[in-house]
């Protein structure tokens, strides 16, 4: 085995102390990527939070990283040692089945392995996150960062980014599409740049009227406040879609309302169970769906439209020994938009 | 006022009499319609139901009927005396809204005048429904009857087929489309038959066994009885378009794994609320949709395909005296396919 560093909550503590790691060794199609910056997503919130309740398991958040490869297995031409690197919340998947070859790894029928809590399809181990200073993964599950963009900065891209992006893809958003973004933090900020990145006027919805300025400058066209039951009236029927980032549940009524004549309102903030009258549906064929994380052709896409329009997260970088005040001031929604562990302090 | 006659609840009993109506005098764009034959809805059965708890209110229910323009308004050209024609849900909307402008006047922004238990625009009454003999409405929301139809197996296309037509419209249903249809009744053997004529794969879905012989001879290529958990299994993720035309309130988690990458499940047959689990919506980026009635131009275009391509519901017509035996029997699905009340019997 090798060894590493890195931030663990041990299954009896939502408090995370720095451990040492285990990682296998290097099979043939794997790399090892030092990890430089990790993103913190609600996620890891959440996991941190409910972990104690499945019976003690050790946790290592963080699904959006980069970092740079400091080693590779005997197979891998993809990536040399000192490429830049990105991994989001997929580490494998089973190859074969259609969604795999559909370039769909994240709906994989076997169940994709995620980058952490999920399960090594050849040893089964426990998957432990980014929040350390060395990870080991299949080498396609990498990838290549773009020269130029700021490896802090592109971290929760593989994450935020991508679970944004893949339905303003998927729902065809283009120069002229009218979308609307609910909900103003991490995945909701991204949504604005790669809407206005992909030509459309974007609205953004938040229920803080102090983020107005922010939404102008990440690209605004307009902003409404979500608890000015006029506002929100006169934004009835206006959008194509309707990207809802919200995190915590809501009723989806008031944001269906929102989408227009045979338009789309994907959630992909709060991923619970949700209810909608049928009638929100119905009054013009509006459609719900929902959204997360991408495959690895879109991941790719993804970055390499980042770069060439200068989209990254905005974020606050803070040493990893700060993982725990970063989760509890995501856990209460303070930043702006999205906290990066800088992971030097494991070196 | 004009009289006529007419099946009616008074709002003490859900029993319907034989009762004298009264209608309106036309006004210059009314048309009066002699009344041939009336389809029978789940929404009947469900407002002879309920009528009661309304406070009293009498109720003629029928909106989707055939018959013969018997007068015209002063100002109407649209129609003659004599012309074979088809009303559906709809009499009136608001006609200037952007809903209206778009030709999807069931969408008015000032709610459309329903057929029956709707108010009118002008007076302010409380309309009438189709199980009578005599029915007034504005001119524009009466069909002509293209030539060749039977006019009792169309009378059911005016509410049931357009339901279903809308979405396959839509989701832009056409040749080489994996449709599936969930619900053999009204609605679900009217959208096998126009999604086969549409050039798409169609495949029935129903807890019936015994009406696979049937489904075929719809023009269904494939049959799936929902309650073989095999059956079901080997068809997920297999439909780009899934039209869910169950009435009663239902999981809709395993119709929604039956739909493909990207496809899209519209309900149609039961218009509660309803509860999904995300990440059935998540995994595959499904849509979830609802669709009911149509506007003036999909009406027409409906009727104008079915003529073209022979396409009328199967029916079972009754003796208009014969309504609550229809009602009954419909509540206890009990009719292949569609009930239409013959109103020769009133005059």
């Amino acid at each position: 085995m090798r060894t590493t560093v890195g931030w663990q909550a041990d299954g009896s503590t939502t408090t995370l102390r720095r451990v040492p790691l285990e990682r296998r060794e290097l099979r043939p199609d794997d790399i090892a990527v030092r990890v430089d910056y990790c993103g913190v997503c609600h996620t890891d919130v959440h996991a941190v939070r409910t972990h104690t309740d499945e019976g003690g398991v050790p946790l290592v958040p963080g699904h959006e990283f980069t970092g740079v490869v400091a080693e590779v297995g005997a197979e891998v031409t993809r990536v040399a040692v000192g490429d830049p690197v990105a991994v989001g919340n997929i580490v494998d998947s089973c190859g074969v089945c259609a969604m795999c070859r559909a370039g769909q790894e994240n709906f994989c029928d076997e169940f994709p392995t995620l980058t952490y809590g999920g399960t090594d399809r050849h040893d089964g181990s426990t998957t432990l996150g980014g929040y350390s200073r060395e990870y080991v993964l299949r080498d396609r599950f990498a990838y290549r960062l773009p020269v130029g963009v700021d490896p802090a900065a592109a971290a929760p891209l593989l994450c935020a980014g991508i679970t944004v992006w893949e339905p303003l893809q998927a729902l065809g958003v283009r120069p002229g599409t009218r979308v609307a973004v609910a909900g103003l933090g991490g995945l909701g900020h991204l949504a604005v740049k790669l809407a206005t990145a992909l030509g459309a006027t974007a609205t953004a919805i938040s229920r803080s009227p102090d983020k107005a300025d922010d939404a102008v400058r990440l690209g605004a066209h307009d902003f409404v406040v979500s608890t000015d039951p006029h506002q929100m009236s006169a934004a009835s029927n206006r959008f194509d879609v309707v990207i809802d980032t919200i995190s915590s549940p809501h009723d989806l009524g008031p944001y269906l309302r929102l989408v227009a004549l045979d338009g789309t309102l994907s959630q992909v903030g709060y991923l619970g169970p949700v209810t909608v009258r049928t009638t929100d549906l119905l009054v013009g064929r509006k459609k719900l769906t929902s959204a997360g994380s991408g495959g690895r052709p879109a991941t790719a896409a993804m970055l390499g439209f980042c770069a060439e329009h200068g989209v990254t997260a905005d974020i606050e970088v803070l040493p990893s020994a700060r993982v725990n005040e970063a989760l509890d001031r995501l856990h209460r929604n303070d930043v702006r938009y999205r906290f990066v562990l800088d992971m030097s302090d494991l070196s």
